[in-house]
Parts: structure tokens; C-alpha cells; sequence
């Protein structure tokens, strides 16, 4: 038996629930609308896509997604699919042609969202995953135990370069273990690539003489591929520890790449993922997205965070996280960094803490850490007690009780 | 004044509409979720995006998309905003984390989709364009007038080497302007790639001789980077005069790298476009879309066709097919080549004519090609014949009365 890659998907029919199986599968492997002279049977059973698993789930009466001719009812099912891996290779991007490629645009099709994908183990030996991961990402940043306690410099874009080395001056001085840019800090003429990261890079070595452990600040080095090999250089030179990249803006080749070039773990930013997520009935789950992009080479992936400022639930934020914190083979896990951002306080330690008991996790905070009475350094601490109680199963009003830094944040979190 | 950034959406939320659209811009720039001690009126009026336009359409009852509080009711609007270049400076990755970023998890926004982009002339500077499209690829095909008539070969995934190059056989003996791999067709060890394009290759040439036109064959190369250099090497070693690729496996930096290194067009496939707009109230329209490609250097460009047999309405083909002949800038046109595929045969051609005003375009066919009771070179003089009475003016039954290939096709089609 060869090796066969493998899809779930929801899916939601006008027609016989069978019959758009067939279809889905007919039309990403040998076949197409009509019925064709050269796929025979032998074809067929080569290199057809086969109809795993098909479980019915509800019907409905509206479809979710516009059709071009109503059906009186619309089923909703789960449908697993699976191909022979002769018939693409493991290959990344011809493998989102095979199982994230036309089937969306099927007549036969008013919703559809992959929800799943397991791949075989010559993905596993072509591609090499997060260089840094977990392990690496700890040793660069000194942080042994507990979760990195981070922030973004904000305002996202328009500060200058010494407004950035400020802010990053502020913050180390209060201890903080990772900084990132935001997404839209890029290259500028009102802000410059180089000119930033010479001037923050000299505020954090300044700062790791004196105290023996350098925070790891992301610099935003997305741009074309010459651009990001450059921008990397420059920040091993300038002894950074760290580079981020805007996944949905340079693409599965853009990471294979900088994977490849990379000393540095990347910090990946998912800007971008709401469009491919945010209609239930279309698009992606978190869990087959991250997965191809861990085996590109991605050490850290955004998740969004507990009680977050956006649109998405707690629980697809802790699945998110969840599915990051999966191997992705017993082998060849290729673990890679949960990172939790977005309107985020030491109030989220504990409930993020126990839905996924580990602290392998960045936890990145602007207001959380800013808005502190008693400075940027009690508002890092405070975010670590509040961890150091969640770890240690402490309730966090009791623990504030002895924490003056925590105390004071709790009024304002 | 300096350059500036446009973009327009379809803007849904549950927010008062113009609280809504300053969240946007604001997330999209300078702001964040809170005030910001940093960000000052100065900063803000340097770097912050600008709502240029809110023009309200009407109000509906439910959400769109799932949010997280709900609201009494939900405005539709227009939205224009416009950025300064100095954010960013003309990069298409960071362009993209800036109009197309975290913008549509935001909670105010129950539907966000990207409709228009309109952007300085320091991009037409920055990025090259297609480096053949319509002339160039008319010149390489050997076709002065008239569509390119093209088809697929089928099955997608399966055949052997010695069959594909069969299926080319008769094809270039039919006359074929242009021929493509299927996007599922890769480099599997069913059908090697590189032995694939040398019996193709054999076959296109040895016609190329004795009927002095060779016919465009599209190969797909998809892949990691070197991969597809190694490819597009080969291709062009072999005579080839084309290659193609799936933009949504490669990303933005593969087509970038592609074009750069491409001696030939970039026939540039979208599956996996389903995901990106299927849901109405989310993503992308096509303008955008491949304004974006384009620009990065793809010179054909897929926009399904006519009563297609997908899910895609006859408005939107047209509106997409728009788009892509549509001059980028006056002084920078960067014309690309609609391919028009997916159920066509001849009886398309006077409405895509006529929609149109040009027949700059590949015209793919399948079952309308080899379905000809004549034979395949029948069915490519039918349709031919049906786009030289499209061009004409003259009613495709009218033409068929002197044309017998036209004739019996019209039984089928």
C-alpha cells in the first residue's frame, strides 16, 4: 500500500450528498464534468481521489453560500477525502491545488471548509519545520519556564526610529522577554528597515550587558525575497534574535525561502487569516493552515488570545492554540510557539493556562503592560506573577495579596 | 502632497458606521484598540489612513458573518480609504498586511470585502508587469488575430508520459493555438515532469516543422522556488514557450522570483480562488485580485467563463475578464491575457465578444473540442469558426449554414 494524503472537510450540498462526494473527488483528481474517454478504470483506481468517510449532519433549507440553481434542501455533512501521493509528490504547493484548489467554486458545492489533513511521512523527510521551535525559542530568549511575556510597539506605524528605540528602552528596562513590530511597521521612508533595527539592537545589547539576557525583539522583515534575506542579515549582524514575516503576504514559497536562508526563528504573523476564515460555511480552519506552514518553517504562530478585541470565540482561539501545540507526526513533531495577542492581560493567564496546560506560549500585551499605575516594569511583573499564580494553580486575587505589582494591575486589567 | 494608497470595500457592521469606518483605518495605521499616549495628532495626520468615502447603502436585520455581540441592525456601506505611501513605501507584501490585513476579524465588521485598489505610480516603478502579455504571447503563438483556442489535458491527474504526449499529438495535428497541464498535474512519479515536457515537447516541435506555428503549451512548474527554475529551464531548453503556476500555492514572493527569472509568460492559474470569494460578504473581488498579480508579472490570467460549470455568475466572469484587460496605468498598462475555461465551447464566443469589445484572449475548451464527431481538428476549426462569426457579427447558426465543422459542431454544443 502506498501513502495517501489525507482531507476532512465540512461540506454543505443541494444535491445527493454521495453524488457531490463523488464530484468533489472526481474533479481534484482524474476527473472532470463529463465523462472521459482516457479515465479508465485502471486510471481510475491509480489515481483517483476516494470517498473516505461521509457522515451525514443536518439539513438546511437556505444554502450558505450563493448558488447557481436552488435546491429544495441543503445537507450539511463531514466528508474525509484521501489521494495517492504518487499523484502530486509531497510537494506544499501543489498539495493546496489537490486539497484547497477548485473544489470551492463547485456548482455542486453551497459551502465548504477543510477542517483537517493528515499528511504522510514523506512530508515529514522533504520539509523541515521550525528550525528554533519551542526549545530554541526559550534558549534565545533566557526564558526557561513560563510563557514569554511580550508586547508590540504601538502605534503600529508612524513612529520614527528613535520613538521605536525609546519605546524598546522602556521596555527592556522593565524586563520584558519578547517584543515584536506590528505587521504594518515595514520599511518606510518615515521609519527605515536598517536605520530601526541598528537603534533598537543597541538599546537591547546595551541593556543584555548589563542584566546577561537579551529580549527577543521580531523585526518585521516582509517584503520581496531579496528584501527579507537582507533585512535577516542585518539583524544577525546586529546580534537580534528573532525575524517575523506576514504569511499571507509573501506566500508558501516567501517561507520555504526565508526558512532556508533563516538563522533566526520567524515569528509568524497571520494577518490576513480573517478573509480565509471568518465565513463558517467557506475557507479554513486553523488546524490544516498552520500545519503546512509549521512544516515550511514557521517557530511561532499567532492564535489570537482569551477574551480577545476581534470577532473570533474563545474556543476556536484555544483549538487554534491547541492544534500549534500538536505534533504533527510522533517522529517528527515539528513543534512551533502559540503566540497570544490582542487585548490581552494577566487575567487571560489562567484560563489559557488551563485549557492547555503548558506555558509554551508567548504572551503578548500593549495596554496590559502600558497601562500599569506603576510603570512598564511593574506592568511586566505583574504579568509574570499573574502566570506564576495560573501555573501554580493560584487563584489571582489571592495571589495579588502578597504581589503589590499584580495588585495594582488588577484594578485596570 | 505625496502619493497615497486607495482602496474601497464592502463594509457590514452592527457599529454606527462611521465609528466603524474610523476603527478601520485606524487599526489599518496608526491606532489601536485604546488611545495610545504615542499617538499624537501630529503621528496621526502623518501616518494615520484616511476615510475618504462612506456612502451608507441599507440596512439589514442579521449579520452576515458571525459576530461576537449582536446588534439591532447592520448598516452596508461603501468604504473608500487612502494611505500614505511613506507607511510602507511601494511594497506589494506589506501592501497587502496593510488593505487586505486584520481588518476583517475586527469585531465592528459583520462583512468586509476588498472591491478596488488604486494605487501610485511608485508601484508601476517598483514592480515589472507581465513580461510578454498580449502581444507577446500572440508573437510566441503565432497568432496575429482572434482568440488563442486552447484546451486542457484530460484527465487532470493519471496519465502516463507516453499518453499525455498522445493526447498532445492530436491536439497540435488539430491545429491547437495553446494547450495546458491540469493544476493537479505536478511532478509525481506517475508522470515525471521533466519526462513529460521532453515527449511534449518532441511531439510540439515536430509539428512546429511542418506546419511552421508552434503551439503554446503550459506547463505547470508549481513548486518550491528551485524547483520551478529548474523547470522553467527546461522548458525553455526544450523550445518551450510556456510555464504555469498556481498563485495561490506559490504566494506572492513565488510569482515574484518566477517572473524574474522567466524567460517565458506565466500562464497563472487561481484555484483555490473559491476560498478567497465565495462568501459575498467577505475577501475579494477579482479587480484587486489580479491587479496584484499582474503587477507582479503574471501575463495570463484565469477568469472562468460563460455559463460555466462552476458556481461563478456570467456577471462576475465578465466583470473579472474587465478587470484584467483594463490598463493598470495609462503610462503603465501591463496588459495580461484573460483565459476564459470550464464548460466552453464555441456557442461562448459571441456573448464573450460581445461583453468584451476584443478577442484578446485564450479561449479554453475541453468536451467542446474533443467531443466533435470530426475529430479534434474539427472541433478546433468549429471553434474557431464560431469566433470568426462572433467577430463578424454574423449568428452562429447563419455561419454554420456554409461552414460543415461549424455545422456539426452546433448538434453538441
Amino acid at each position: 500500500m502506498g501513502e495517501r494524503i489525507h482531507a476532512t472537510y465540512w461540506l454543505e450540498t443541494g444535491d445527493d450528498p454521495a453524488r457531490a462526494a463523488e464530484v468533489i473527488a472526481g474533479e481534484q483528481s482524474s476527473g472532470t464534468f463529463v465523462a472521459l474517454p482516457g479515465e479508465t478504470p485502471e486510471l481510475k483506481a491509480r489515481a483517483g481521489a476516494r470517498v473516505e468517510r461521509l457522515e451525514l449532519l443536518e439539513t438546511v433549507a437556505q444554502p450558505s453560500l450563493p448558488v447557481a440553481k436552488a435546491s429544495a434542501r441543503y445537507t450539511r455533512c463531514v466528508l474525509a477525502l484521501s489521494w495517492p501521493i504518487e499523484n502530486l509528490g509531497p510537494s506544499l504547493p501543489n498539495l493546496l491545488a489537490t486539497v484547497a484548489g477548485n473544489l470551492f467554486e463547485l456548482r455542486q458545492v453551497s459551502g465548504l471548509r477543510i477542517t483537517g489533513l493528515r499528511l504522510p511521512p514523506s512530508f515529514a523527510a522533504a520539509y523541515p519545520g521550525p528550525a528554533f521551535g519551542i526549545a530554541g525559542t526559550r534558549r534565545l530568549a533566557g526564558v526557561e519556564h513560563g510563557p514569554l511575556i511580550g508586547t508590540i510597539i504601538k502605534p503600529s506605524v508612524g513612529l520614527s526610529v528613535a520613538e521605536t528605540s525609546g519605546q524598546v528602552q522602556q521596555l527592556v528596562d522593565g524586563g520584558i522577554d519578547f517584543i515584536k513590530d506590528d505587521e504594518l511597521q515595514a520599511d518606510g521612508p518615515a521609519c527605515p528597515f536598517d536605520q530601526r533595527v541598528r537603534a533598537v539592537m543597541r538599546v537591547v545589547r546595551d541593556a543584555a550587558e548589563r542584566t546577561g539576557r537579551k529580549a527577543m525583539v521580531a523585526f518585521n522583515l516582509t517584503g520581496e525575497l531579496d528584501q527579507m534575506k537582507r533585512r535577516h542579515d542585518l539583524v544577525l549582524a546586529e546580534g537580534g534574535t528573532c525575524v517575523m514575516a506576514s504569511l499571507n503576504s509573501i506566500g508558501l514559497v516567501g517561507l520555504t525561502e526565508l526558512r532556508r536562508h533563516s538563522q533566526l526563528p520567524i515569528h509568524a504573523h497571520r494577518n490576513g487569516w480573517g478573509y480565509l476564515t471568518r465565513c463558517p460555511a467557506l475557507g479554513w480552519d486553523y488546524a490544516p493552515w498552520q500545519q503546512i506552514q509549521r512544516l515550511a518553517g514557521a517557530d511561532h504562530l499567532h492564535v489570537n488570545g482569551l477574551a480577545n478585541k476581534f470577532s473570533e470565540s474563545d474556543e476556536s482561539v484555544i483549538a487554534a492554540a491547541r492544534a500549534v501545540l500538536a505534533p504533527l507526526w510522533d517522529h517528527a513533531p515539528m513543534h512551533a510557539m502559540p503566540v497570544f495577542s490582542s487585548g490581552q492581560t494577566g487575567r487571560q493567564a489562567r484560563p489559557t493556562f488551563d485549557a492547555l496546560g503548558t506555558a509554551d506560549l508567548i504572551h503578548a500585551a500593549g495596554g496590559g503592560i502600558f497601562g500599569h499605575p506603576g510603570g512598564v516594569a511593574a506592568g511586566v511583573t505583574a504579568m509574570r506573577e499573574a502566570w506564576n499564580a495560573a501555573m501554580a494553580g493560584e487563584a489571582i486575587d489571592e495571589a495579588a495579596r502578597t504581589r503589590p505589582a499584580l495588585q495594582a494591575a488588577l484594578g485596570f486589567w
